[in-house]
């Protein structure tokens, strides 16, 4: 099979054997993939990763024991866990510590034409969902994992950061009864896409000018979504006293935090990461969240290194790699 | 009336103006005061306060509007909200924007023969508590506001730090129904005073390097009461992924802090500081929590810049500041 393999060094798209599905495992003809910051910083080194990356697609089922899976149309969970530590059997199997994580940590990725996964971790594609949407399930998901952690009703919140994931935050909020939802930003053009779904949008300047200042004006919840390592304090600077920072950005190096001022306003700080496949699958398939204008550009798989080069340029949408049926 | 005064240079006792309540505030004797870290750092600098530092106080009501408090004996809140604005009203008081905070923000402390505080602050201290335990109450209140903030019951719980903060936390925890509670401190003998409350210490040293490295080892909940800039990154190091740090060091600088691990293993960081005084007193006045053995000291008002520098020396226990009736 042709797939798009990293070595350390070099990316580039290549022959390979095609995997065989372990046990438990059903072998998935991958149709279409994304391209997510993380794939980009795996190209930098990130996880010492090597082999195949890619965990946000959409395929088809070919070999499965179970039969009646054959055919149908997937999208898969990225965290394989063991399913037999403790942590697995306290319903934290997301975080188990001997998990591999697809593309990313010791089990090849989606940038492939094919691609194994435990049946566990599949969710069928409803027949309404496209698979340009379908791919942005997993980005949805890591968004809905906000509401696993904290409820957002009649809270003031600002979303800080216009990048793909923040702006898919914004529209995943907007629906969940929030008292008003603000997303600060960069970028006239990715805030002007907040529009349609009349969201608010400002100048992250000019947030932080009009709100840093007054403690009445700042927000009850600030979810961190910037990419940028200086992301956590301005996020701190817009929080209200006993309010919480849903962080989503994972900077690579140690950053500075004031915890003299998390301490004397009590502020939370949440760290968020993966999260629920069922609600980013019906809120995309009922047409609840957009996903058409987040595309960027889409690339054959044997374009695959060019694909993540274009998804690494500064604001760039997501981009696609079409695989395709067999 | 005698009273401490610090006037940014020299910390001295002086003869002053006895204080005059302004509207809905009493006079009170202060009888006894404790020193605390944060009135050490006063005379650091920290808040650039001028004027007479205390905050932990025992005293009698010497003037009141309401007569029935006249020579009750009480302890105080010591955060002095506006009581008018929108963190007054929607139940955030002690984080009100315009508060004073006695000895510490714009009002005048108790280490003094008299201080004014607003009758709302007062709670009455139960005849069976003894000035030498009421001196708590405001400490005490601070470990309590940890249960305000999440719950502990089933909780594998570390506390870090053999601080007088530690050791109060550990036994205001105790109680609730935690599965396992371990205090890492750094001082055998402080750590010893935890041997007959029957919880579990350990030097700090030996905790990260058994726990550290083993993830199903790690505590669901962390409290950071170090009092040092590096105690938060040794708190991340022993939670569990979607565990908890309550956090109480308030660090001077800011400190470098893992954001990437934060959001991996979903950890939360809940800033937690000043606490509600009715359970703190109710738990004093029961016995539940013992406090006779972390007092290291006590001086007379006239001694009180001696009091202060003894309650600096790193490990010094309670310094206790008597001032008595008049």
């Amino acid at each position: 099979m042709k797939a798009l393999y990293f070595d350390g060094k070099k990316l580039e798209t290549r022959e390979m054997e095609k995997p065989a599905p372990g046990p438990g495992e059903v072998l998935i003809r991958v149709t279409l993939a994304g391209v997510c910051r993380t794939d980009v910083e795996i190209v930098k080194g990130y996880m010492g990763f090597t082999g195949i990356p890619g965990h946000e697609f959409v395929g088809l089922v070919r070999e499965s024991e179970d039969k009646s899976w054959i055919g149908k149309r997937v999208v898969g969970e990225i965290n394989l866990p063991c399913t037999e530590c403790s942590f697995c059997g306290g319903g934290l199997s997301r975080h188990c510590p001997n998990r591999q994580t697809l593309g990313i940590y010791k089990k090849d990725g989606a940038f492939a034409e094919y691609v194994t996964l435990p049946l566990s971790n599949l969710h069928e594609v409803p027949d309404d969902l496209s698979d340009e949407a379908a791919v942005f399930v997993e980005p949805a998901a890591a968004c809905f994992e906000i509401l696993e952690q904290t409820s957002v009703r009649d809270k003031r919140v600002l979303v800080l950061g216009d990048g793909k994931l923040g702006i898919l935050v914004a529209r995943v909020l907007k629906g969940q009864g929030v008292k008003r939802l603000v997303l600060a930003g960069k970028h006239p053009d990715k805030m002007a896409l907040l529009e349609k779904d009349k969201i608010e949008t400002a100048p992250v300047g000019d947030v932080v000018k009009t709100i840093a200042p007054d403690p009445f004006a700042r927000f009850d919840m600030v979810v961190e979504a910037t990419g940028r390592p200086d992301g956590f304090e301005t996020a701190m600077s817009l929080v209200r006293p006993r309010g919480e920072i849903l962080q989503k950005t994972t900077a690579a190096d140690r950053v500075p935090a004031d915890l003299s001022r998390l301490v004397v306003d009590e502020i939370s700080v949440i760290g968020s990461r993966c999260g629920p496949f069922p609600p980013a699958l019906s809120a995309l398939a009922s047409g609840e969240i957009k996903t058409g204008d987040l595309i960027g550009g889409a690339f054959p798989l044997e374009d695959g290194a060019e694909a993540v080069k274009e998804a690494s340029r500064p604001g760039a949408l997501k981009i696609l790699i079409r695989v395709g049926e067999e």
